[in-house]
């Protein structure tokens, strides 16, 4: 039968015992009884398989488990079941990383992937820029106008801020159409394929129709928010038939990635499971900004999303969150050109406004591209 | 212009101050950009409005920030991410309640609520119990012989285990028939009224078609993992014309409870959170069981499932996870009549099998009405 393995980084507490405790997860994971209750058969056929555990330098130990892939099967909703439904409240026990390959029939990862966004953009080679639209409480037009600055200054993707959703002040359809109309004039003035990415994070019955009015007005792509929204539902949308490349926004996100030893890695999270759900685009907080992660979880998240594997497209990673416009260069250099950099606060506060802050923007990313 | 507070618990870290972290925050849920370059007009009218903090015993401060309603309305994905978007990101930084009676219009509570639920089962007064159909690999009649012998002996709600979905050895439409026929036929025979709750947790193109195959077979309730399939999809369900009541289970829910001074309170996330959104019942993990909550997290939990509420009716707490069945009076004691004790292994290794198992929970459960 065919299994997939999960890599779990376990701290054994005090009382516990390292084999108890995986165990422990292997059971809870699977058939949730205790041993003596269920057949030798059920334990062969259901149950996870411990693979052998490595002692961590902090003191933790990693540890594969592997579980029958009809546990999860068809049905990705199990499969997160499976992966860190009752677990997830276990003192201790953190989720590292998943044997997709096994998986790519339940899971297909990104539709369009960094080649896709490259070619939508005709940017084949440097790294890429991404703003946000806001703030809350700016009328449709005030947010149109403030895309057609960016997008005459060269921002490549414009997105709207992850808070805006349907709100009395700038409702979803008349915001959307206002956007895409400025950003496709600004577009028609300079040559360039900036790109409007409308966010379409909603409930299950409101969804789909902003995507499908997203791609009917002609935007580029879409910005939604997984652990609001579903992540389930993302790759749904991911994978119509003619959907729209994904940003995913990491909010509500946090606690499965603040706590350092439980919930997830934040590379798995935002490299791997975002990635394995559809995500093209895959924003994190970066380091030095106002949230918690470091440089080295940073390249960690890179890694994931760009990571070869046989059946799923690479995703870009997209650190924000306290990137400054004149820290690209450094940041290049670490990041790499397959990256998109995602400002928001030090492009409105430019002294000669956010026009001129794109345009210094696009012409230190393309400076970038022989010099990395 | 109408505003609802949440309150925070909030530790002020190494370098920061409570009014720049407070601040931070009002700031971040809303317009997400910085002081400076937002106009006064944007600050009134929809920037958090601090309260007064007050010192806990801990140390942390517990402070009331205060946000339009229009930032969030009309949408409960939204709501969300005011609640908990990007600050879901911020170490120190734990919610502890909602304003709700500000918010009724967007979020309706429990559609039946303990009074509904007392309705279906006919028991008026006496704590009920629950059992949950398992292990996953059983097939859909070896399920539903169990869910006979637990009805036999009088289990008020029998529940899928929240792993059993769609797999090959017990596909959903097969089993929820099977054990919905197994669960009357009992009935008939005791002319009591056990409930069948199925798992109807699913992704978002067949969430709808579960809930109505489970009502079509004439179930009395379901099950539904809200943090697994999405949690305005259970709002959704809660209020459909002729929607089942619901029990929520907290699969992939404990990132945000296990941290403690982050994510969400125990108390908030299972008892007001999930009621807000629709769940009649509310399982959590009880204290003494495999998990980690204290006696005092579970009391809280039960005080927000109960308490009254202008708009809301009430949740049923369902503590799980560890309750042995010998120790439902000591439970009952603590918790109160208005309680589901949900139980699984401890009747799974009853030695004289399930029936008899059930038959002692009933009897004990019937012994409490005028002793507690």
């Amino acid at each position: 039968m065919q299994r997939f393995g999960i890599r779990y980084r376990i701290r054994v507490l005090e009382g516990e015992s390292l084999e108890k405790k995986a165990l422990g997860i292997a059971y809870e994971q699977s058939v949730e009884l205790p041993y003596d209750v269920i057949s030798e058969e059920i334990r062969e056929r259901i149950v996870g398989q411990l693979g052998t555990p490595t002692l961590l330098e902090d003191g933790r130990y990693e540890l594969e488990i592997r579980y029958p892939v009809g546990n999860a099967a068809p049905e990705i909703v199990q499969f997160l079941n499976v992966l860190f439904g009752n677990v997830s409240l276990t003192p201790g026990v953190q989720v590292v990383g998943v044997e997709w390959e096994s998986l790519n029939e339940i899971l297909y990862g990104p539709k369009f992937g960094v080649e896709g966004i490259r070619s939508v953009l005709e940017q084949p080679k440097r790294p890429l820029s991404c703003t946000a639209l806001k703030p809350m409480g700016f009328s449709s037009q005030q947010l149109a106008d403030l895309a057609y600055e960016f997008a005459m200054g060269g921002i490549d993707i414009i997105k709207d801020d992850h808070g805006l959703a349907d709100q009395s002040y700038a409702p979803f359809e008349e915001r959307v159409t206002a956007i895409t109309r400025s950003v496709e004039r600004a577009n028609e003035q300079t040559g360039r394929h900036s790109v409007y990415a409308p966010n379409i994070t909603a409930g299950i019955q409101d969804l789909q129709y902003r995507m499908d009015f997203a791609r009917a007005q002609g935007c580029g792509a879409v910005l939604y928010s997984p652990n609001l929204g579903g992540l389930e539902a993302m790759h749904v949308l991911a994978h119509e038939s003619d959907g729209l490349p994904i940003m995913a926004h990491p909010a509500f996100s946090g606690s499965y990635v603040t706590h350092k030893e439980q919930g997830f890695s934040p590379a798995f999270m935002y490299g791997e499971l975002y990635r394995a759900l559809g995500a093209d685009m895959s924003i994190y907080p970066n380091a030095g900004g106002r949230f918690s992660f470091s440089l080295e979880e940073c390249l960690a998240i890179n890694i994931a999303c760009r990571a070869s594997l046989p059946s799923y497209k690479t995703c870009f990673p997209t650190p924000g969150g306290g990137v400054q416009w004149k820290q690209i260069p450094d940041w290049a250099k670490k990041y790499g050109l397959d990256t998109i950099f995602l400002m928001g606060g030090s492009l409105y506060q430019h002294p000669e406004g956010i026009r001129v802050a794109a345009q210094t923007v696009r012409e230190t990313l393309e400076s970038l591209v022989d010099g990395v």
